[in-house]
């Protein structure tokens, strides 16, 4: 596994990181860095053990974050930064995975692949530790230093009550970036850490849009889909409130074998997803002018 | 049905409703109004068609609120504003149903039992319209101003894009009374309203004690329900996010039956609740000191 290594006097180490009250010395990186780091970036970070609606959430987002042609930076854990990394190689837009362990070390090891592909695609995976340094808790604070540092804003997905992806976005307030938290329900403590952000004075993510706002660009122009009348009939329903599918049978008077054809249908056009027995509606809203 | 007439110069009739550039001119009122209208009040209002997570929210929230001595003051409608009744009288607490047509009327007939039930519990239905005025869409947003007059703060729970309960919340905020939103699902049309309220200022609501600090308030101390292993297994996952029964076996490794069984008791215990297919827990977080 072959790396460069940019050190904080290059002409190519990133201004943004420089900011940092403790930048690294140095940043090891696979992949061409060149242009990558110059691009403007939004971190995506969340809780581990996120659920179906934050890893949707997670990869929505980011793939139309990477279409409107931002880099999304992330961490490489399992859960919303694995989603996140996903979402912005599904639009075949660039991404940056930043580790909490030596440059050489597939960690964690289920996601070799996926940083594989994240260089493969023209993104990166970086380091500030050398090769062959293990992967540590206290070193993932010190990462999430990086994370936010890189990007111009943040964005927390989910996060429970006490979450290090709280810890990325209180490194990005620092660092006078806009934070972002999207909101869930109350009633989920996988949202306790956002819905609290935002009580703290986080911005709420409604859509990509809002990110893009925050940045001074444009959404790329949503592209519709055409599905047919039962699906979205479906749809209709979904985007109205997560149900199971007993429950859109029944509400749609449709036939169960007709509902399950939709939400086929939904699912191939990108537009509904099953998890954990609910099925949910997977684009973001567009931003009210 | 008997009514009585609180007229505006009336020493009885509320200071807070008084305040509106626009006060009605009279209450006309069912049940005993001696004291209510003087007790703290907090509005809490939605959508008629409400998600299964609106309806939990509406219930427990009104029912906490009920439980700390604050009077619930809602529409009568269905959706949110029948179950925020309903929490208020689940706590034997007092609850005022603000109508938009004569007084004399049960509309919407189907909450003619919901009313009586509100006066019998001491509450009131209140209207400025004389006994034979029809329900007019027109006269709902007239009402939404007494709906926000009465009570020192509004929640609104869930709301589309353009529902009514944002005229409340709007003519909340005219009045300077402080007013909370229920944070949602972004990808939930039926959250799209609160999140944006949200994104405009108000309050995100993430628990009961959010509403009692606002207005000086302690919550009632909580009390633990003790249930059995299988159902706590069961709420610590639904805690973290809401879903079917299917996968409730599946992450848990407990027999179906047994998980079945967990089910009803947390149901039972008032801990969680299943609506569409999808099992949530439905206590809500307490705030963090």
């Amino acid at each position: 596994m072959t790396h460069a290594i940019l050190r904080r006097w290059d002409a190519g180490f990133p201004a943004l990181l420089a900011q940092l009250h403790d930048p690294p010395k140095r940043l090891y990186v696979r992949g061409d860095a060149a242009g990558v780091l110059e691009r403007p970036a939004v971190a995506v970070v969340g809780a581990r053990s996120c659920s179906a609606y934050g890893a949707q959430v997670a990869r929505t987002l980011s793939r139309d974050l990477a279409s409107a042609g931002i880099v999304v930076v992330s961490g490489l854990a399992r859960g919303v930064d694995a989603e996140a990394h996903r979402g912005a190689l599904d639009a075949g837009g660039t991404t940056v995975a930043v580790l909490g362990c030596g440059i050489d070390r597939d960690y964690p090891a289920r996601h070799a692949e996926l940083a594989r592909r994240i260089v493969g695609g023209g993104g990166l995976v970086v380091s500030e530790y050398e090769p062959g340094v293990e992967p540590a808790p206290w070193r993932f604070p010190a990462r999430n230093r990086i994370i936010a540092g890189l990007a111009l804003a943040a964005v927390v997905v989910e996060a429970r009550e006490r979450s290090g992806a709280l810890i990325t976005a209180d490194f990005a307030l620092e660092l006078g970036r806009e934070v972002f938290a999207v909101p869930g329900e109350i009633t989920a403590a996988l949202s306790v850490g956002t819905n609290r952000l935002i009580r703290q004075g986080a911005a709420p993510l409604l859509g990509t849009e809002d990110v893009l706002a925050a940045l001074g660009l444009e959404a790329a122009p949503a592209t519709r889909a055409v599905v047919t009348d039962a699906a979205a009939r479906v749809l209709a329903l979904l985007a109205d409130a997560p149900r199971g599918q007993d429950e859109v049978v029944r509400s749609t008077g449709l036939a169960a074998s007709a509902v399950a054809a939709a939400l086929v249908e939904l699912e191939l056009a990108g537009l509904a997803a099953e998890a954990e027995g609910v099925h949910r509606a997977t684009r973001l809203p567009e931003r009210a002018a």
